[in-house]
C-alpha cells in the first residue's frame, strides 16, 4: 500500500532506498516503509511537469478547482483508517489528534472551495467615452496564479500543514500546480495523502502534474528545487533557521520570488492580577494543557507568561501540573535534541529557575516537560529568553504591575499571537499594552489560549519578522490564497468579462 | 520662498548649500535655488520623529485622514503657479504637461480621500458558542498601518509620483508616516509640493513628524535610510540598477521589510496585419506621439514594436515622423547620456538598424529621439533589445506571422504592458498571444498605447520581475495601499467592532 515513490506528473517513480526508511518515534524503531530519494532527474521532471500542468490549470475553472479540492476532502475521509494508522505511528501522536487534524484539513479544502463558488470580484470598471478633460478605458483588475509553487511540508502538523494542508490548499484554489517537498518525519503519511489527491486529480480530469510530491533528505535538492527557474513561489513551516536558509537562497535567485516562511513564534501571555486571583485553577490547567498537549509541538503554544509577581497560587498549581506530567515522545529525535539543549541552555542562564519537570526518561524522541520561571529584569537582559524553544516548556515572567508588562512587550520580536488575559474591568483599563501588542503580533487574542486556530476568512495566521517572512500574507484561512495571486488589469477590451486571456 | 532646507518633525532645518543647487535642464544652466545635504543629524531625526508620529497616527481616524488627504489636493492647488513654473525650469517639461500632473496628482489623493470613507470591511465573524466539535470564538480581521514608510521620488514624474504623488498618498491613506527622499532633478518643485503637505498637515491638527521631507545627493545617505530599524517599508519607483541595488541592502537587513519599486518595462506593442493596414496613419502618429511625448520618459512608453515584415507603409510614415521630431532637453544630463549610450549599442548591435533620427543638437540634456528595425531572429539572439533604453527610441521588430510573434512573447522579460492591436476578428484569432503575455505583464491592453495609467481602482501599475519587486503589489490606484498594511486579527474581544487596540 506504501510505494516509497514520488508522485510526478500524473506518476508514481523512484526507487526506494533501504536507508531512507520511516521512523518510530514512540519506540525508537524504523518502520517497514522505505523511500525514494530524489536528485537531478527528479528536479528535471518535477519542474517540466509542474510547468506543463500550468499551461492547462491556469484555465481551469474556479468551479472545476472547486470540485478538485472537495474530491480532494472526500479520498482523504476514505482513507481515514490508514492515514490515522500511519500518523500515530510515524509521529506518537494520538489517534484522537490524527482524527481530529483529518477533519480539519477537510474542512480547510472545502472552505477553498466554497470560496471559489462564490462569484469573482474582479473590478470592473465601464468605459466613460464622454469623460473630460480625457475618456477612461474600460479597466477590469482580475487575479492571475504565479505559476508552479513549491510546498515544503511540516513537521508538527502532517495533515492540515503537509502535503494536502492549507499550503497546497491555497495554491492550487488560486490556480498554481504544487510541488511538495515530503517531510522527512512522516514520508508515509505524506504518500497516503498524496494518494488521495491523485485520486481526487484523475476523478475530476485535471491535468497531469498539476500535484507533485517527492522525497528527499538531502538539503541539496531542497535548495536545488528552490533555485529552479519554473517555481514561481514557495510556501514553508518550520524553524526560523531553516526558513531564513531558504529566504536566502530565494534573494540569491536571477528573478525573485514570493516566499512565505512561518517560522514559529513565543506566543506571550499577558495575564492581569485580578483575573488570575478569580480564575487561578481553570487558567492553570488551560495553560498547562495548552503547553503540554501533543508534547508542545504547535507553534501557536504559549512560552512566555507575564503575570503578576504575587500570584502564588497559580504558580504552585503550574508546578504541580507539570511535575505530574509525562515525558512523551516528540516527532524526531532531532526535535527532542534540540528542545533539550534549548532547555539546558535555559536552565543555565543567569537569573531563570526551573520550577518544575515531568516525570519519565529523557533518551531518544523522549522529552520531559519543563517549566521556567525568571523576573521582568532577567527578561530584558537575557535575549536567550527571546528564543524559541520547540517543545512543551513555557516560561513565567513575574512582573511588579501592567506597566512593566507594557515595557516588556515593547521589546517583544514578531510574534504569530499574543493574548491578554484580564477581567472587562481590566481590559479598559490595557488599551495601552494592548496597543503595543498590536505591533507585534498577527492575532490579538482574549481570554483564550493562542492554540487553536480557527480556519476561517477572517483568521491571520502569520505576523511581524521573525514570526513569518512576511507579515502582509497568513498561512491559514481563505486568505492564503493571495500568497499566490497576482492582478492583471484588462484595459480596453470589447467583452470585459469575457475570459479574453 | 524656496528654503532649500529639510523638513522634519514638522520644522524646516538645514543649512542649504552653495554646491547643491537646482539645475535647468534647457538651459544647461543652474538655479539660483540651493539645498541642504542630509547626514546623520537628519538620518536620526526624520526617524525619531516619523516613529514618533507613527505612535500617534494610527490612531487618526480613516475620516480624519480623508480631510488630510484633500487638504494637501487643495493646498496643491493653491501653489499651482509657483509648481508649475518651478516644474518647468527643473525639468523641461512644458507648463501643459505640468498642470496636467498636478490634476492628476490632486485626483490621486482625492482617490484615496474616497476610500478612506467608505465604510470600513474588516471580515467580521462572530463567535459560535454551540458549535461542535468545538465553539467557535469571534474573529474580526483588520488591517493595521506597517509604521514609517521611505519614499524615494520619481525622477520623471515630480508630482504624480514624487512628494506628494501615489507612494506617499497610498502610505498616509494606509496610516504610515512617510520620510521622502526628494529627487535631485527637481529639489524646488519637491519642496513646494512640501509646503502644501506641511500646510495640510497643520490645517487638520495632524501629529508632527507624519510627513518629512529631506534632501540628499549621497547614495549613502540613502543606504542607511533603508538600513534604519525604525523604517517598516520603502517605496521606490526609478531604474533596474538602481532599484535593485536598494533590494540587496533590504535583504540585508536584520529585519527585511517590504520593498516595492517600481522599475520600468519596454512595453511591448503586438500589431496585427489587417489592424495595420486598416489605420496606418492613426497608428503611426499615435506611436510617435507615445515614444516622443516629454522626451520618452514614461515607464509605460512602447519600446518594441513587433509588427508585420510586409509592413512598409507604416514603416515609411514612422521614419517620416521621427525625422522630423526635435531633439528635446531630458531630465537630467545623467539620464540623456545613458539614453544615447544605450542608442549606440543598439546601433551597432548586429542585425539592429537605425531607420531615422530627430533633428537638432545632442550636447547636455538634449538627445535626438531615435526609431530602430531588427528581425525577430535579432530580437531572438541579441539580449541587449531586452534591456530598457530610458527614452524616445523605440525598436520595431519585423516578424513573420502571428505563430512568430507569439513564441517572440515566451521570451519577454516582465513587463509593466503589454498591448496587441487588432481588427475585433483578428483580436478572436489571437487568443494564444494574449494568453502567453498575460504571463509577462501587469496590465494587458486592447488598441489603445500604453502610455496615460488611469488612477482607479482597477488598475494594475507594477508586473513581474524585474518590471517590480513584487507583481502582487501596484504603484497606481486604490490597491497601492495595500503595500502598507497588514492584517490583524482580534479573537474573542467582548465588543469585535470596538476599536480594542
Amino acid at each position: 500500500m506504501i510505494t516509497g515513490q514520488h508522485y510526478i506528473g500524473g506518476h508514481w517513480c523512484g526507487e526506494p532506498q533501504s536507508t531512507n526508511t520511516s521512523f518510530n518515534p514512540a519506540q525508537n524503531a524504523a518502520l517497514p516503509w522505505c523511500f525514494a530519494e530524489a536528485g537531478q532527474a527528479e528536479l528535471h521532471s518535477l519542474t517540466e511537469q509542474a510547468s506543463a500542468a500550468f499551461a492547462l490549470y491556469r484555465y481551469v475553472t474556479a468551479s472545476a478547482r472547486a470540485d478538485f479540492l472537495d474530491t480532494i476532502a472526500a479520498e482523504l475521509e476514505q482513507r481515514k483508517a490508514d492515514i490515522v494508522s500511519s500518523m500515530v505511528l510515524e509521529t506518537a501522536l494520538t489517534a484522537a489528534r490524527a482524527e481530529n487534524e483529518l477533519g480539519r484539513t477537510c474542512n480547510q479544502l472545502r472552505l477553498f472551495a466554497g470560496e471559489l463558488r462564490q462569484p469573482a470580484n474582479d473590478c470592473n470598471l465601464p468605459a466613460l467615452p464622454e469623460r473630460q478633460p480625457l475618456p477612461r478605458p474600460a479597466l477590469r483588475l482580475a487575479k492571475m496564479p504565479l505559476g508552479p509553487v513549491v510546498v515544503f511540508a511540516a513537521s508538527n502538523f502532517p495533515l492540515a500543514f503537509s502535503v494536502a494542508g492549507g499550503d497546497t490548499a491555497s495554491a492550487l484554489a488560486a490556480g498554481c500546480p504544487v510541488i511538495v517537498k515530503a517531510h522527512n518525519a512522516h514520508p508515509a503519511t505524506s504518500e497516503l495523502a498524496a494518494q488521495a489527491i491523485a485520486a481526487a486529480a484523475d476523478k475530476t480530469a485535471m491535468p497531469a502534474g498539476v500535484f507533485n510530491l517527492v522525497h528527499a533528505r538531502q538539503h541539496a535538492f531542497s535548495e536545488a528545487l528552490i533555485r529552479h527557474p519554473a517555481v514561481k513561489a514557495v510556501a514553508f513551516t518550520g524553524s526560523e533557521q531553516l526558513g531564513m536558509h531558504f529566504q536566502r537562497l530565494i534573494w540569491q535567485r536571477p528573478e525573485p520570488i514570493p516566499f512565505f516562511a512561518e517560522m514559529g513564534s513565543q506566543n506571550p501571555l499577558f495575564v492581569m492580577p485580578q483575573y488570575l486571583a478569580q480564575h487561578t485553577e481553570s487558567f492553570a490547567s488551560q495553560l498547562a494543557q495548552s503547553v503540554l498537549n501533543g508534547c508542545g509541538q504547535f507553534c501557536t503554544r504559549p512560552a512566555l507568561v507575564f503575570l503578576p509577581k504575587a500570584a502564588q497560587a497559580v504558580k504552585a498549581q503550574l508546578i504541580t501540573l507539570f511535575s505530574q506530567a509525562q515525558a512523551g515522545a516528540m516527532l524526531t529525535a532531532k526535535i527532542a535534541s534540540h528542545y533539550r539543549s534549548g532547555c539546558l541552555a535555559l536552565q543555565q542562564t543567569a537569573g531563570v529557575s526551573l520550577l518544575a519537570q515531568g516525570q519519565g526518561d529523557e533518551s531518544g524522541c523522549y522529552t520531559r516537560p519543563r517549566l521556567f520561571a525568571c523576573s521582568a529584569n532577567t527578561f530584558m537582559q537575557q535575549s536567550v529568553l527571546q528564543q524559541e524553544i520547540f517543545g512543551p516548556a513555557t516560561v513565567l515572567i513575574e512582573c511588579t504591575d501592567v506597566t512593566q508588562m507594557q515595557m516588556l512587550a515593547t521589546i517583544l520580536q514578531g510574534q504569530l499571537t499574543a493574548t491578554v488575559y484580564a477581567t472587562e474591568t481590566e481590559l479598559a483599563t490595557a488599551s495601552a499594552l494592548l496597543q503595543e501588542l498590536a505591533l507585534h503580533c498577527g492575532r490579538l487574542i482574549y481570554n483564550q489560549m493562542p492554540t487553536g486556530v480557527e480556519v476561517c476568512a477572517a483568521m491571520q495566521h502569520g505576523g511581524p519578522f521573525p514570526a513569518s517572512t512576511d507579515s502582509r500574507y497568513t498561512a491559514v484561512g481563505s486568505q492564503a490564497v493571495q500568497r499566490f495571486l497576482r492582478p492583471l488589469c484588462y484595459q480596453n477590451f470589447p467583452s470585459q468579462n469575457g475570459d479574453t486571456a
